[in-house]
């Protein structure tokens, strides 16, 4: 027999709880699970965390309580907990002097998780954290196919991208971010089956906007008119897909909402007056602030322009920046005091930090909005003294203007109305905001995290917690040009429409995506774009197509025939299909969301259905062996077909002009609207005797563009 | 969560304790061990009891003291014991009045007694089988993947690549087709728990061998051992590890068993006398067949140098070669007739048809033989009129000598009684080819499709119906240099032993696996090849394998740390794992091999760790998320691992050297040899503070010989 003693001397600190591990007992035995000895100090609560373990607590000394979703269970010495894989639980101490010892013991078991995370996820998001659910320990459904399920769960979505600040037009930077990828992504869900609207308005009452039309000696709403006029060009020639794009000041909502929402927030006490030094710039009469200020980011020390560092993520007052300087004429400010209404965010901390055990986010965003939470988070001034933007609808506010960042939280509302009037739908804000069958999902570049992972979320409660909140953030990461950071100053840019006037279109976004700035800053180089897109489209996919097309015409009078006799070899292309489908229905998922990995699953498929055709191409010297035949090129028609369904997202114009070369009367987003979805269908064969002629190449001017040799 | 609290009402009393069964939990959880709370009143004792389960007490309310051999120790609130299986252990309650409050886990863990039979037998004496104690469950059985069920029910295989002609070293061509690809499938089966072995020698007795040998002026048999010696050099210089690699007129047993399969065949009546006319060339005094003969192919019309047509793949008998010519002088010849032995194929027909259906194969291998079959198996000659090659054990034809592949048969049970030999088994070639837990895979080129794919089973089948034939068929198309075909005669080629002078081996099998020949013929170029690995390999994986080095260093003192909190990026990147890992079995399966696969199997886990790896140092700014950060190195550890394991059969150096830079005792093929197999436990979690420096380059030498910019 071995023994061991409670030992504090052995204690590490982690999920805010003294832990003495007590197996695996190194050298002496290493069971089927581990356990650990864990003092909750008085008052105390551990950590909200999952893991992908089963859990089960002891309670051996003391008293405590266990909340979950608003409930609390009391526990006491004798008490036993099972948790569930990734279920949340906190245990909270509510003795005022006495610990609480209890043993975890927690243990692996794959068939509750690994198979399938997502089917997992659902089942907790559906039954919440709630314990005495009798069947919270079945093991979980079926793996579906996890765009399927959430398809059938979800009916309409508002898609959204931060909107883009009309003081100049769109770089590739910018449409590699979230106007590509948002138009990705709702594309992909029409596929799907879901009534998906990606939309999102001009910032007009930026600062931003005024400054830039003091340089270029226009007002500020002539300014922003011309840019947004240009950028509508750029995001029409990449084929951005927006339901609506809405101006705020000639919306007929966007206003009216705001200065609701900010009213409602007023009264309800979410805001409050506070009266602080601010910077004041004496040449130039006026408090410095956004665009106004310039200096050292007082949390990591990089130059910023403004109150939101673009390295660190973080945001700061104006009255904290470092080495301050007045953007306008470059001399050190001095200060005044200021009377502004500010949003104090930290009444919201809590509410946070539910709402982001159950929103997908990436880890940059998440490291982001935990790191603001563990330091802090700040006031917000929702007011700026300046005469540009919306008026404060609060009586004695009348010199001062609201912030754009407030103004961002309704304009959601906004966009949810202009979404209805498109389709002609008699609804309000809520059809989009409160309905269980509808949900938001925002994507947005890594320096508006703060507003979107915090600021616009805690509005959003505080001016109605029964609202639905985003369920998924899709942050991007800056992208580079031969290495380093697009800068319009510099001019060292490629602007969108300049590269779509050399290029197709399909092409650009293809590259665009294959190299999208995901999870780390990726860069474009003409030479890399140039060779991928020879490699995966001009010899990849339209060379295999053309090819096809040369086959059914020149074997099978280019019509698709019916399947016959089915070999091995065909019944592993088929599963290989069937694996790409659900390869790219993941991809185009909001929670893990990747075009990067969306047009390696096209490239693979084109790769394998290559590799087969180069097989089927020898039945033809064997007319006995005719039924194979015919199923290999049906199977192959059917990727083909599939490709487009992939490829339709990311190059909308090119899947359309295969499917209508495969003889369907539309494409496949069209053929979508009018049932639940070509994905639905994806696998579903080609009609036998479809005449596919497939003589228009995918990407017209392709070649052209890229030329002989290289 | 659920919750249960410690209730006196579901007490059974046993062992002189009051005891609450925990675990398993009805209807809830069945975990891998046992728990129960046990209540041992004031003054009382546990009974004296030993059982099979490891047990570990935790004290949680009370006072005792431990009997041990006399000794005594005394417990309290927070104390743990371990107690090994069968001992005894005696705890008493010193407290008057208190009670005793401990929770008690136990499990079953074999390895600590069930290898000693006398311990069980002594155990099932002293308590029956009456189960009065409560007894752990079980282990669940771990999900097993489709590999690990093929590893289940195939315990050996016999993986053979056709043999080289010993007329000259091997080149790319070569390589890239048996010679690699069976090499990375019995590696990668024996990383599946596979008893796999691949063996091939070399075709001494070719008469291409003879013609060979006459031009430099040697015999045929110098010939042959000159050029097998370059061949066992090139291939060892490739990292083809076979287990034997036997010289036919060296061997102990394939004159003898070449020798009898030709005799039983002769007794069965399978080869039939046969005279017809032959081609004789007048000058060179002898009849022209195999290498003597040259013109083209009376099926395509292309050019053929014997009786097989490397273009339509058909074989023929050298008086239909069309517009024949003596090989050697020139001349054309005329005809004789010639008494030969032939075997009539077309017998076999329904028998081929039959196996057919069951063996897998690729489409132009199947092409190929339903073409021969609709047209007619034609008779092949088994006896040669020839000085060169094994005699023919019947009397009358001490004039002619076997056929090569007549012999090739009976060459692959010689090739088990090798493996037999190199492994001590003591054991026929059945072992191999009868028993119903062993498989043949056979890897051939295009050009010797007819023979492995007809001739081959047809004659075993005539020479014992029993014989299990091979399972697979892996067949390769022709390997292009720079677009043409490779040529010794025109020395457009390059020699194995010359790319791997210059490059490291690993990158050459890499490249040659990622552009290898399989369904259709692919192309080597030096610059194709450079820039590949460049970006796969340098960039890539060796890359991505440094940095992780970097991070387990500058964050962890470089060891892997284990799982803490779990985020949904965690899940999915986990799941990814899975899906990778799953693609990755079935690359590497027979049924569908797929070389070409594996590599882009390998390179989208590079891109997917990056991506993820890219996230996750975002932690490193969030304190309070130290779980979080820790799971997340853990998971990319996880990664690395797998990365090994899945690029072993194509770069086992590599991987050997990143299993021990990931503090692995052993590379991922050494670690199978003595367990069941690498690849059964690819998921399991690195130990925790397992050192791993990743010091070394995984390729070292690449960057050098890629040197710099390109």
């Amino acid at each position: 027999m071995l023994i061991r003693k409670l030992d504090p001397e052995t204690f590490v600190h982690a999920y805010n709880v003294d832990l003495q591990m007590l197996y695996p007992w190194e050298g002496v035995v290493e069971p089927p699970f581990g356990a650990a000895w864990a003092v909750l100090a008085a008052g105390e609560s551990t950590k909200p965390h999952a893991h992908q373990e089963c859990e089960t607590f002891f309670i051996a000394r003391g008293q405590g309580v266990f909340s979950i979703d608003g409930e609390r269970v009391e526990v006491g010495p004798g008490a036993v907990t099972f948790h569930e894989p990734f279920h949340n639980h906190v245990l909270t101490n509510t003795s005022d002097s006495e610990d609480l010892l209890f043993l975890t013991v927690f243990w692996e078991d794959k068939g509750r998780w690994a198979a399938d995370p997502e089917a997992v996820a659902e089942h907790h998001r559906e039954h919440g954290d709630d314990g005495d659910h009798p069947h919270a320990a079945a093991p979980p459904p079926r793996a579906a196919d996890a765009a399927a399920a959430q398809a059938a769960a979800i009916e309409r979505e508002l898609v959204t991208a931060a909107p883009p600040t009309p003081n100049g037009d769109l770089h590739l930077g910018h449409l590699a971010g979230p106007y590509l990828c948002g138009d990705v992504y709702a594309r992909a869900r029409r596929l799907q089956g879901v009534d998906a609207h990606f939309v999102f308005g001009s910032d007009d009452n930026s600062i931003y906007v005024k400054t830039c039309g003091e340089g270029l000696g226009l007002g500020p709403q002539q300014t922003a008119t011309r840019f947004t006029d240009a950028i509508e060009e750029t995001l029409a020639l990449a084929g951005v897909a927006t339901t609506a794009l809405p101006r705020p000041n000639a919306s007929p909502h966007h206003r009216e909402l705001t200065r609701h929402f900010f009213r409602t927030l007023y009264e309800r006490g979410a805001l409050v007056e506070q009266e602080a030094p601010a910077p004041w710039c004496e040449g130039c009469g006026r408090f410095l602030f956004e665009a106004y200020v310039r200096g050292r980011c007082p949390h990591c020390g990089d130059g910023v322009l403004g109150q939101t560092c673009e390295s660190c993520g973080r945001v700061h007052d104006a009255r904290d920046v470092v080495d301050a300087v007045c953007a306008q004429c470059g001399a050190v400010p001095g200060m005044r005091p200021l009377r502004r209404l500010v949003f104090p965010l930290s009444r919201h901390a809590g509410f946070l930090r539910d709402y982001y055990r159950r929103v997908a986010m990436n880890h940059h965003l998440r490291a982001l909005v935990e790191g603001v939470l563990a330091d802090g988070p700040p006031d917000v001034a929702v007011t700026h003294p300046t005469d540009w933007g919306i008026e404060v609808p609060v009586a004695g506010w009348d010199d001062q203007r609201i912030y754009v960042w407030l103004e961002m939280a309704p304009r959601y509302f906004a966009y949810a109305r202009h979404v209805n009037d498109e389709r002609g739908v008699d609804a309000g804000w809520e059809r989009f905001w409160k309905a269980p069958e509808a949900r938001v999902v925002q994507f947005f570049g890594y320096d508006n995290s703060f507003y979107y992972g915090m600021l616009l979320p805690a509005l959003f409660h505080a001016f109605d917690p029964d609202l639905r909140l985003p369920a998924a953030f899709v942050g991007n990461e800056f992208y580079r040009l031969d290495g380093a950071k697009f800068s319009t100053t510099r001019d060292h840019r490629i602007l969108g429409r300049d590269l779509l006037a050399e290029a197709p279109r399909d092409a650009v976004r293809f590259y665009l995506a294959w190299s999208a700035p995901e999870r780390e800053q990726t860069n474009f180089t003409r030479q890399e774009f140039r060779a991928t897109v020879r490699r995966e489209l001009l010899a990849g996919w339209q060379g295999w197509i053309a090819d096809l097309g040369r086959r059914l015409a020149a074997g099978f009078d280019g019509r698709v025939p019916a399947t016959g006799d089915w070999t091995g070899e065909h019944r592993r292309f088929y599963h290989r299909l069937e694996e790409l489908l659900r390869d790219a229905g993941e991809a185009y998922a909001a929670e893990g969301f990747s075009v990067q990995r969306a047009t390696r699953v096209l490239a693979e498929l084109v790769r394998e259905a290559r590799r087969f055709a180069a097989g089927e191409q020898h039945w033809d010297s064997v007319p006995s062996r005719g039924e194979e035949r015919r199923t290999g090129i049906a199977l192959e028609a059917l990727a083909a077909k599939l490709s487009g369904l992939l490829a339709a997202p990311v190059m909308p114009d090119a899947a359309d002009r295969l499917w209508r070369g495969l003889g369907y009367a539309a494409g496949p987003e069209e053929s979508s609207l009018s049932t639940a979805g070509a994905w639905r269908d994806a696998l579903d064969w080609l009609p036998s005797g479809q005449a596919a002629p497939l003589a228009e190449p995918l990407l017209p001017g392709l070649a052209e563009y890229l030329g002989g040799g290289e």
